[in-house]
């Protein structure tokens, strides 16, 4: 190939360091001869196809660079999920462009999307190299040890609950947050971060890949609410009985017949009905007032600008390898951040196989999962190294 | 006096640097000999009259330093509001310790509280010193610039605000935020502290002084979604109508008759009411689907990690002041912090009478509110120097 173009775009939910993803792609390939134009896609896919695109081959390295460090997606996001026809158009665009090269940041869709597209341009013998760059706050790609977006979600999460915790014990009373996560426990589990002792918090912590029973929920915070005279609460958006059904739902439908319309995901909904039944069903500790509250953490957790470290340094690694990979000839892969062997910890950056990562979704190993309703220490001394410098706690 | 013993506690809702106004009484203190034992509460009046107490004299400076930079209240905090008969029960035990010098950290109904019990000191002829030390993220005390806690709460507010409008900004849509405040909306208008023109959010922003109309709300969001095809919102939880009515109160007994028991405080019912209605009379941008989002905010305002660093020195010194005033020869009074006139920040701290700042609730400055549904760029001015280091923004 002579001079190519090529062109990024950003998908799905936002996180704290998809922008350095889309900063790696793009300063990698406009430093290399080969290329023409990079343009960037606003709004995903959807900009893709409506042809609204942003030359980023010469904006400044100084203005790439805040870029890279703020929050979200600075080309805009799309939640479309492409199909064949919608990826042929997709296509056509691109060859109208003489794009050669496409990289989507973004979780399992937007990998199967980079695999649909693939398969579009193989059958009519174009030759575009399609790599999928990794973001997800959940941590659900299959072959990654972790994903870049993770970590500073992780990070948020972790420091949340130890002020909470905190707060908890300055005004004793049960507190549930509500974390995001709705198929994958990783980001729920990420409260255990600060967690020093079995007296801080949270002192439980329920998954989606265990089965949550509604009178064992209440029986252990109970337990410990009497012992410890509080308790803390980590609860994934995605905790089900086991038969499926999303305990928000399964509250609502048991307690109030016409709440039909109340929106489970996006709202405070599943705490405060947690919160409810709590405060119908647990008993103060001797000589305190039953003290039941409820916050769910929201888009915080996604965009909050205090990102790790860590995970800035790797999202941005990320998107330089794949532009790497990609001029160095491989025609198709998805990055995934590996961890390597031994005592201190070091990430090795690689590509698999779109389809090892499009359309399917990691679970927490249930190694870490003690119980059915706590995370082990062992996950949390996993994700330690990931989450950037964390604060030193003082106690009286 | 010979050597006196002294006692320090904490009151009310924690903040992020409560700690460093503990520390900052404590050390002043026993660096001095005229002092015999500094005595820490535990959970404020409660542990006083219980004798819960922790002797601070001989912990380490290291330790000491370490407390000052944890949030939350590390002696444990109480919501009691002691009546005169309570206080007489306070002033016993401390009188029965040969306890001279009073310090306690709070809000306006622990203001209220040192006064009591300077009452009950007067009248019985012993010489008790009673300090009011300040604490409140909800910055409405009387005779303040502002209060310690509040240029950390409002830093997070202000923190999540700009994330979110960035992520509002990648995924377009409606997205209300609701912030804590019932009475004073200081830390809603801290939502406006990243705003840098008017494409950013939050683009509404509802305080608790400004009257709260529903339909022109609804009607002042579509005006935004129109135009801008997205529109970030800040609402005080104590937002209500021209009656004094609460609109969460309103909207349940508007809607749904048998909503009775959701609890408005503490839980994201209003956010969640607040969206529904507005998913029900709202019309989206043409070629965008209706997305309508809330989230409520919660404790992490007021205890996330992340302390401003001007908070976490004022704060400090407001403590060590405190100490230095009684230690002068100073009865009783409330330190204030305010601010000095001029082009650069400096504030100034001072000691204002106890029945200034007891009881009374200081309210957002009307010159501070647009139309009753926004807020000015002065105000930003005048937060900004109060919110330590805070990020740059890089768009594309």
């Amino acid at each position: 190939m002579a001079t190519a173009n090529a062109i990024v775009a950003q998908s799905g939910g936002p996180t704290a360091v998809i922008n350095q993803s889309l900063v790696g792609v793009v300063e990698t390939l406009r430093n290399d001869d080969r290329f023409g134009k990079v343009f960037g896609a606003r709004h995903g896919v959807a900009g893709m196809v409506a042809d609204d695109l942003v030359d980023l081959s010469s904006i400044s390295q100084n203005q790439l660079d805040l870029v890279a460090a703020t929050p979200s997606a600075a080309l805009g996001s799309s939640r479309d999920k492409p199909d064949k026809a919608y990826c042929e158009r997709i296509f056509e665009k691109l060859r109208d462009r003489d794009i050669r090269y496409f990289f989507y940041i973004g979780g399992n869709d937007s990998a199967d999307t980079c695999r649909i597209v693939n398969e579009v341009s193989d059958e009519s013998g174009y030759e575009l190299r399609c790599f999928h760059v990794p973001k997800t706050i959940d941590n659900d790609l299959e072959k990654n040890d972790h994903t870049p977006g993770y970590a500073s979600a992780a990070r948020y999460v972790g420091l949340a609950f130890m002020g909470d915790n905190l707060d908890n014990r300055a005004l004793p009373g049960v507190k549930i947050n509500v974390v995001m996560g709705r198929h994958a426990g990783f980001l729920t589990a990420a409260s255990a971060l600060m967690r020093r002792d079995s007296e801080d918090g949270p002192h439980l912590i329920y998954v989606p890949e265990a089965t949550f029973d509604l009178e064992r929920f209440t029986r252990d915070v109970q337990e410990i609410y009497s012992s410890l005279g509080r308790c803390q609460i980590a609860v994934s958006e995605g905790i089900h009985d086991a038969d499926g059904q999303a305990i928000g739902a399964k509250l609502i439908s048991g307690e109030a017949d016409d709440h039909g319309n109340v929106q489970l995901s996006g709202s405070g909904a599943l705490g405060d009905l947690l919160a409810e039944h709590l405060k119908k069903n647990l008993t103060a500790p001797a000589g305190q007032k039953l003290r039941v509250r409820a916050d769910t953490l929201g888009y915080p957790q996604r965009c909050y600008p205090d990102a790790s470290s860590v995970d800035q340094e790797e999202a941005r690694a990320v998107g330089r390898f794949a532009a790497e990979t990609a001029m160095r000839g491989d025609l198709d892969g998805s990055i995934a951040i590996q961890r390597a062997a031994g005592d201190s910890y070091k990430a090795n950056i690689t590509v698999v196989r779109l389809t090892d990562v499009a359309g399917h979704t990691r679970h927490l190993p249930e190694e870490f999962i003690v119980d059915g309703r706590n995370i082990s220490t062992a996950f949390a001394n996993w994700l330690r190294p990931l989450a950037g410098d964390l604060p030193a706690i003082g106690r009286l």
